[in-house]
């Protein structure tokens, strides 16, 4: 039996076990705050932070206006929770910077090796076509830096998520989130951004290349460089 | 401004911003819960829901047993955190457990590879001395399943921390506990469980093995067989 002070908890796993009857699904509204604490016989302050770290989590969406108390439907987002976690880890400097970037490093070679031998579906055409517009809207030099930066994260979540693998493809999001802080820290101290922009933008389109004409080492190397020399420019005196 | 109904972000910025700047850190005590709503003129209720995420995520634990209004302490344990969040959305089937095998997979053999070259430290040391007491605890018949369980997911961990990646070692820690449940299921289907389970320790002592001898591929090789073999049993006729 959980403690007072944790009588959220009661919620939470019974969600859990809901989900994994399957009782509960994806798109499903969940029951009112007063529904839930009246069938556990919990505070509605404690259902309120159940709801609360649901939401967080990207597990729920709040269905209108007037608060959780309204009902939240149950859906499943995890990247920008996992992101938020890891960005506030990094912030208290337990997972240092670096081991985010190698991570990255490694999913992003693994997936471009895998995404070359991927079946031809519409679903990966897709994501080509849109990386290949990512890669040309970057070819803009009036494209503002902060755009820049976005699409190039997108662009880069969209080719991991070729090798067809959900789990890798959202803690690349997060990794990608997680970091984007530092990307900015990192071409503020450069001092010329414009030139580090556009032997980026070159390498974008060679990567692009291997991953359309499925050459999936050319691709994990040309990614190795790209990630690696972007981030050595920081330690660079 | 956030609305009303999320006041608690203020918190959780206001966090975030102290730790960047290095003006909170690790082990230090975060103001009271009244403190901070008189601060951020906030009610106590969203302190409160600031707090309570906070501690699902692995960086507050409460000083006291007198709730979170006492005093919390930054921690960071993000792999509990993770691992929920993965569970729960592995539980909505937005995540399947093939793909988290997978990455497990991948994570494990590079780390085995990048493990073989990694300097020779007190800890490197430590690590493999305690792996190989977990193997040799998993060689008595008479330990019970779940600790069998529970030792070898630490093993698994325990020879991925040898690579030196601490954002690595979280996502396996989070992975092998997300899939705990998954592995028992799988277990209770099996006809022959004690067989599989001096096969799976006649695997360990392989990669253990590899593991001290620097032969990184080996250990890779036989990471790949041992998991490949155990998730393919569940599938199997």
């Amino acid at each position: 039996m959980p403690t007072a002070s944790r009588m959220y908890t009661v919620v939470l796993d019974w969600l859990e076990e809901r989900l994994r009857s399957g009782e509960i699904r994806l798109g499903d509204k969940l029951p009112g705050e007063r529904q839930l604490a009246e069938e556990f016989g919990i505070s509605r302050a404690s259902v309120r932070e159940a709801l609360r770290i649901l939401d967080i989590m990207g597990l729920v969406r709040s269905s209108t206006g007037s608060g959780p108390a309204s009902g939240a439907i149950l859906i499943s987002e995890p990247s920008a929770a996992l992101a938020w976690a890891l960005r506030m880890h990094v912030a208290t400097q337990a997972l240092p910077v670096r081991d985010l970037v190698q991570t990255r490093l490694l999913l992003e070679t693994q997936s471009a090796v895998e995404a070359a031998s991927a079946p031809e579906t519409p679903a990966r055409a897709a994501a080509l076509a849109q990386a290949a517009e990512l890669v040309a809207a970057m070819d803009d030099p009036s494209l503002p830096d902060e755009r820049f930066h976005a699409h190039d994260a997108e662009f880069h979540v969209l080719l991991s998520s070729l090798a067809g693998n959900l789990v890798v493809e959202t803690i690349m999001s997060s990794l990608r989130q997680a970091t984007i802080g530092y990307v900015q820290e990192t071409v503020a101290c450069l001092e010329d951004w414009p030139r580090v922009r556009r032997v980026l933008q070159e390498q974008h389109h060679g990567i692009l290349r291997a991953f359309q004409e499925r050459r999936g080492q050319d691709a994990a190397a040309a990614l190795r460089e790209h990630i690696s020399w972007f981030f050595g420019l920081r330690a660079a005196p």
